[in-house]
């Protein structure tokens, strides 16, 4: 691989624009430590997110121990991360007027982040909930019920944010309800039209699996910059070995984040390949929002001066800081943090 | 000061009864960090309790930061932390049927908490809810709407958990509620009534404050044993120095467990004073939740054949558990942690 700093060049946009707008599914994560035995019991899969309904949820909910709420929201995380950075961020997902609703409103304002609300009518269900069972190897297991989320619409985007935007980022969840999946390509177009770039997180490997073809097409040309962890870089290309997506990916042409963990990350771009250490984390509690956070940190870098490399440092400390405690959102300032790691300015 | 190891004197039960039973407020706590310039601006008094009307208590969440909701309540966290030392625990308090109820309830129950709910009507208002706010010294300031909690009576206390309870557990907060005060007397005439003992909590120096002359009549033969903090201690008997508040609580013949953070606790019993030492902790985090889990220790110890000594070291590891991360409950199996240390049979 060689190593470049070369910057990704961005389209042009006045300053006083947002530097990234998320769309994604509003969530209240309802944590709970698990063993693998009850994994199995209630038929998930380590490491995955299972999209459920009411029922299910609430029966996988009755079997979990005691839990703690936090705001979460794979694209929403990524926001708070970026406004945590001191990042102009903004996000749209629909939500209903109900105490999740609520909650997660306030959260996700409190943040920094200037929240576009879709409301739910009466009548059309509660605020989305995602059941995050965390097993002692730090792994997280997610059974979604999404609640009105499940309803996003196309004629839920406009362009109030879109057109202010640099990167609009897109939760590749989304492609799981074909009326999201419509308003993701109505949101590139819109971004497009008025000049800024698309980043898209790949989400998870069995959402890959379920959608290749169409994450494959948004490679080309709609999607500027991806998102993706090792298994799910894998699972797109259906690649036999971790070099071979990376070469993949190197051959599409757009620009591709991917996370391995505690090895770290490469970065590959037109302008060359290059793999950024993980940073240290004492213990490692829990992975929820590892794979969000670092998107954050990623994109505040690549919309505030940073070339690859120091946008990828960034990414790793913000995901460093995320899995050492329970919840996917950040407990801290990171624009304190990185400025203590002299990785941004005080 | 004399040290000793003689077990306090408890009541006879059978074997298959509960440990401890608690009484008191059912909350949601709603936990964000502050600082100093926003409790001043909210008119909060930081390390105190305040009680709130639903209004002031919307208005001071409307400037807090983003927020993570765990179950709370005082003596609520005293008996989950009880039961995750393995102790057959039960607690008594009033939710209403919404969100923040079935949350209540679904965490003390999976923490293996008899939950005895008193369910409010409809239209009497909703679950309590407490916001936490935690400075940088990791200090907790509280603001609490106690929602239906707040109308919790006699008629709400009956001998279906308090007959078969070893110690009754009272949180000194609920005198600050007239219907409250009179169903704890009743709960006191019950416990002893089944030859059961009791035990309160002085819950805040605050409180202490404005119920001094209730809670000194309590030490003649109502309450049996005492939990308190030093500023709380100190207040109780108008002390000048830690030492006189000391030997105020020796005089009065009931058992006293005071904790002084850092400082470690000291353990009034008839049959003599001794201090124990505060357990490590690498990070404090947020101080909410040291003496509700102090006396979870100590219960458990008293119930289950440790001397005070060992009870004060074990409930010293619970209360270093819990400071060591935000919110007032175990995020880990305290009997692990205790047999991990030594304290209890692995």
């Amino acid at each position: 691989m060689t190593e470049t700093s070369t910057p990704i060049s961005l389209g042009q946009k006045p300053e006083e624009l947002l530097d990234v707008v998320g769309i994604g599914s509003p969530l209240v994560d309802v944590i709970a430590r698990s063993d693998d035995a009850l994994l199995s019991r209630l038929g998930l899969i380590k490491g995955s997110m299972e999209l459920v309904d009411l029922d299910q949820g609430d029966a996988i909910y009755a079997s979990m121990d005691a839990t703690l709420e936090v705001s979460g929201g794979s694209a929403a995380n990524t926001m708070a991360g970026v406004a945590s950075l001191g990042g102009k961020a903004g996000f749209i997902g629909k939500v209903a007027t109900d105490t999740l609703g609520d909650v997660f409103t306030h959260d996700i304002t409190a943040a920094g982040v200037e929240f576009e609300a879709v409301l739910a009518g009466p009548g059309e269900g509660g605020t989305g909930r995602c059941l995050v069972l965390v097993t002692d190897d730090a792994e997280r297991t997610m059974a979604t019920h999404l609640g009105v989320a499940n309803s996003f619409a196309p004629s839920d985007v406009d362009d109030a944010l879109l057109s202010r935007t640099k990167i609009t980022y897109l939760e590749g969840y989304l492609f799981d309800l074909p009326p999201a999946k419509e308003a993701m390509r109505q949101a590139i177009a819109l971004t497009h039209g008025a000049n800024g770039s698309v980043a898209m997180s790949l989400s998870d490997s069995f959402c890959v699996e379920r959608h290749r073809n169409d994450f494959l097409e948004l490679l080309n040309g709609d999607v500027d910059l991806v998102f993706a962890n090792e298994d799910e870089a894998m699972a797109l290309f259906g690649a036999k070995s971790f070099q071979q997506a990376v070469d993949a990916f190197d051959e599409t042409g757009v620009v591709a984040a991917i996370t391995r963990g505690a090895q770290g990350s490469v970065i590959v771009t037109p302008a060359g390949i290059l793999t950024v250490a993980a940073a240290p984390v004492a213990t490692v509690v829990d992975t929820n929002g590892a794979g969000d956070l670092f998107a954050a940190g990623f994109l505040y870098g690549l919309t505030n001066g940073l070339d690859p490399e120091g946008s990828a440092k960034l990414a790793s400390l913000c995901a460093a800081e995320v899995i050492a405690h329970l919840g996917a959102r950040p407990q801290t300032s990171l624009a304190e943090l990185a400025a203590s790691q002299g990785l941004l300015e005080p």
